[in-house]
């Protein structure tokens, strides 16, 4: 088996699990032009998981993003059964963030993929190097942490263990520019990889904020969404610092920096509503009140929103001159 | 003096200093139809701001944002005379983050101007209870501070020193909506603002994982850019935990918190390119490597981005009910 063929759209992957992450992933690869062999580790999955994959291929398919459903659809096969892993060349794991269930799933697949394959998992919560442990070959273990929607955004980051082998990351990164991503790199696994470490800086800053009474939520929101939705879906923070100067940005930074929040606990306001189960959209249960209502009109105006934002994107492709 | 009739288009609103700022700040007014009496504290800079003022209208015409020039033009008057500022409702200061500058140009303006007016700064550098204090009437001083280019930009944040009257911050907030703004309210004067404590908590992550050898600048700037980019220009960040859920990010936040940067000081990689006088685009010296040429492209490219993104904004309103 040859992994480096993992860049050849026509070789085949595996997805296990078919949840909401699952499911996008799937649709990312298959239009792609890559085979897709799906695996369902929970029982009537294997079902509400492709009809699922029919209705994102049918949004992608009212985006342009691809003409034909039914030429994407008919390179998916979904299955309870690990032995359809036997000719991937890599097996993802998109499955619940419990280390015990995700163990049971690598013992499966482990037991049907070959040998030289890459595993991999989709965990955001999870340190890679634990993971690792859990699979006979560690050095083919890797993070591969998309984004939702996968099939439309181009956020990408994979993540080395202790034991990967970098080389094998490298195919990947490399194939992933195949699957419309613009990849990230971590040859060492640091907790939160690179994205949650950025964003809950800003969360522990602004739940800071709001908690001490200094600034209202709303405000809070609208200030970051105006400032940094002007600039950050055309250039990165640092390149952002070039453009902006950095003399001036090393003043403030000296000014600023002792002001921030250092907190290392999880804030009141956050715990209480964590006590009330709040999970957001799901229940309705969240920093902000909304009914269900406006709930679905948030999911709709939202990926309207993803798909312009998308190709909106793709006009300023990174320009190599510049990073 | 009715300062309340600042929300009406026909009235008059004066600006201190014609730089890069002061001359996008005036580009935006006119357009929204403000009567502009713009004040050059620089010799020399009556004439370039102008230029560039017109250059912007330009700008604003191809874009389509107005369709005349002419007629927004005509409601300018540039000058080095400060008498000009008598009927303005609003003096706005946007000169040098120098105190002693701005001193006297506030002894300046508060000699002409009515003194039932507004006398704002647009520093993002120096509190707003400091620069209070060099102003004969405090209650009627705050901060406004605006984002590049200000004509197109939707942020706006105004903030109250400790001796400012609130009603008269509130009677700011609500003519801004005016200037085609999404404004921010800040009662208490926190050092950075809103958006500058939420930026340097990614710069101060950002700078540390790369000082740290941790993770590559290129990575961390796209894992940023593709992953918080698919979402901030349509909701705010505690708008986007209901999103994805509370309870989860609960348990992120309290095992990454304890891992996240608590630096205060200036990190060594910053310092270097300080210490080298580096701008940034302004004199290509940089935390990336880019020529002059390079940089004429990244301007062109960014306005046109600027431009993208606006009108992509625009066409996904606050939408009250989720917020």
């Amino acid at each position: 088996m040859n992994i480096n063929l993992l860049n050849q759209p026509d070789s085949e992957i595996g997805i296990i699990g078919l949840g909401l992450m699952g499911s996008s992933i799937i649709t990312s690869l298959l239009i792609s032009g890559y085979h897709v062999k799906a695996i369902a580790p929970i029982p009537n999955e294997a079902e509400s998981g492709k009809s699922r994959v029919k209705e994102l291929l049918a949004i992608c398919a009212q985006s342009r993003l691809i003409e034909d459903e039914e030429t994407y659809l008919s390179k998916l096969t979904v299955s309870e059964n690990y032995a359809d892993l036997s000719n991937c060349l890599l097996a993802l794991e998109c499955v619940i963030e419990q280390i015990e269930i995700k163990k049971i799933v690598y013992d499966q697949i482990a037991q049907y993929i070959h040998p030289e394959a890459i595993i991999a998992s989709n965990t955001s919560a999870i340190p890679i190097s634990v993971l690792q442990k859990l699979v006979p070959n560690p050095a083919r273990f890797m993070g591969i942490h998309w984004a939702e929607p996968a099939y439309s955004t181009r956020f990408l980051e994979i993540t080395c263990g202790d034991k990967t082998d970098v080389t094998k990351a490298e195919v990947v990164y490399q194939a992933a520019h195949e699957w419309g991503k613009e990849p990230t790199l971590l040859r060492k696994d640091i907790r939160g990889f690179i994205t949650n470490r950025l964003m809950y800086a800003v969360y522990r800053e602004g739940l800071d904020l709001i908690e001490s009474g200094e600034a209202k939520k709303e405000d809070t929101d609208k200030a970051f969404k105006y400032d940094v939705g002007s600039w950050i879906t055309y250039m990165g923070i640092f390149k952002r610092m070039g453009y902006e100067g950095l003399k001036n940005k090393a003043v403030i930074i000296q000014n600023l920096l002792p002001n921030l929040s250092q907190i290392t606990h999880v804030p009141k306001i956050m715990e209480e509503i964590v006590n009330q189960k709040g999970r957001g959209i799901y229940n309705q249960i969240g920093l902000y009140k909304y009914t269900a209502d406006d709930c679905k009109v948030w999911e709709k105006e939202f990926a309207d929103f993803i798909d312009d934002i998308s190709r909106l994107a793709a006009k300023f492709p990174v320009n190599k001159r510049l990073e």
